[in-house]
């Protein structure tokens, strides 16, 4: 038997409580993680929330001794302050989505996780994330191909924490949801090799679920929420207005989905197509199964003495894996 | 401008004549692989259908100075020679298919490779190859997953080149191809998450176009071909009789497509599904590439000193990717 690889969970939100129990399901399953502790900024209230597991203050990473932190906080925020302090003395993974900042945070932490000689598996869950990972390969065997990405493919659409919140600062709502749902003509036409130009707003549309606060202006709020820049402006936006009972009964769950598309030519003039897509019930419990691999993944680098940031595109497949060398040869190739 | 790396092409049928239109198609457009030349055991044929390329006999790969070597030949009698022959003197990639045998083949060619310091990456293309990397991913991030693969998904189906073959060696018989077609209802049970118990047959039916020879007993060469034990004995099995003409007319495409499809329950209960889709017009084209791509990656573990043999699973995916790290963190995560 291995001994367990120790994960710290740094915040318990939505994805550090998919984190706590993805670490419950796979020690189940291969007995090859456990959990070292959650760090937390409110350490009484988490530990009225969980039971057998150790819950300290964020400064006492040590306490818990952990292989692998994974940081649950979110891009804007937390993590650019959060990642390069953490790193200093654990190995980590993060989730950063800021696409635009992400060279400069992969650098940042690259030096300071090669100064402490440790390993931060950066930006990983979806997109980026798999997705990363899936724009890569169709790129690499589809000479020259153009890789989509289409969120929300399902009926219900893709549930987005950010523009939910974004909706929720407008003046006079009290609680909101938003969904994305991806464009089918789009899809199609991609699917066709048609290798469309596509802005923004012909690829997805916005449903917003909004309770008004009473007495509001619910025109003046579907304005503000419609004309709000690169959230909703770009985008054929409706406005639904619904009670809280109806928010809380019909519209709590977390499900998220989407694709990434490419079609291109062969040097014979043939064409490929490769589509990759996910449906997940629960964005955070899925996210945070796939941020566990990469603890896995974290831990190896470390134990063969690599140091500095990675992301997905760096990391070899079976470094993900529960599985033996062995097994993988046999039942998976 | 970086120099190119230069490709060997061992043998040139389907796969070699693909890898030499891979080939030229992403030096047009990435300018980092040339053609060293082709390895063949009859050069004076080869030489006429190929014009500005060395054409050499086979024991003569030192006469082209390849950095990687892509093994062309097919998996029954030419790689378990090839391979560890070619892997003494240079690096390789092939795509050996016999799943029963990778285990042994993988730890013959790792020796060979290893005592040789060279680098062979084997049984690549698609199954094995990219599927393989899907179902080891989608294990990773969906605990305790079962991944399925369905192969001829379209109305068309996909061709196979060994059922083919196996008709073609049954009496009476002028010429065949062979379309295999996944099961929709089997597809079905897996994408709901059902995680059925499915046989050979309950996945897949089985396609044969058949040209008779003048005279021969129609009725026994279906009968010969449906109770032909692997190939098509556990199939439902359908046998058409064509002219010559007509195969030539409406048989002579090589296409193929497939999926790997995986639901999966995270550790709070919902549902997760990944679903990995190819469709190749020209499966050799295709195969071709995805060939190349590890070429690339063939060559990158050399340079950093590595030896033995690798699979898909060992290879980070920048490493098949002409684009550089920067590029990926920027365009592509």
């Amino acid at each position: 038997m291995v001994k367990p690889i120790k994960i710290g969970i740094v915040g318990y939100g939505n994805i550090g409580r998919g984190v706590l129990s993805a670490i419950e399901k796979n020690r189940e399953l291969y007995g090859d993680v456990s959990v070292a502790g959650i760090l937390t900024r409110r350490p009484e209230q988490v530990k009225k929330l969980v039971s057998g597991v150790e819950v300290v203050d964020f400064d006492k990473g040590n306490d818990i001794n952990p292989d692998v932190l994974i940081l649950c906080g979110g891009s804007a925020t937390d993590l650019p302050v959060q990642g390069p302090q953490f790193v200093k003395n654990f190995n980590t993974v993060d989730s950063f989505d800021t696409h635009a900042k992400l060279p400069d945070y992969f650098h940042e932490m690259d030096k300071a996780a090669k100064e402490n000689n440790n390993v931060s598996v950066i930006a990983t869950g979806w997109d980026p994330g798999t997705f990363s990972l899936e724009r890569v390969l169709a790129d690499a065997f589809i000479p020259g191909v153009k890789p989509y990405g289409f969120y929300g493919l399902s009926k219900k659409g893709g549930l987005s924490m950010g523009h939910s919140d974004a909706i929720r600062r407008v003046s006079g709502v009290k609680d909101a949801r938003q969904y994305t749902h991806a464009i089918p003509e789009a899809m199609e036409s991609v699917r066709k090799g048609e290798n469309p130009t596509l802005q923004t707003g012909d690829m997805h549309w916005r449903e917003c679920i909004v309770v008004a606060e009473d007495g509001a202006d619910k025109d003046k709020i579907a304005n503000e929420i419609k004309s709000m820049p690169n959230y909703f402006e770009p985008y054929k936006t409706t406005v639904d207005f619904v009670t809280q009972d109806e928010l809380n009964d019909k519209y709590q769950d977390l499900p998220h989905d989407g694709a990434v598309i490419a079609v291109g030519t062969n040097g014979d003039g043939s064409k490929s197509l490769i589509e990759y897509k996910n449906e997940w019930e629960s964005n955070p419990a899925s996210t945070a199964n796939i941020l566990l691999a990469h603890a896995r993944a974290a831990y190896r680098l470390k134990e063969e003495g690599k140091s500095g940031a990675f992301t997905i595109l760096d990391v070899p497949a079976a470094y993900f894996s529960p599985k033996s060398k062995e097994e993988l040869l046999k039942d998976f190739m």
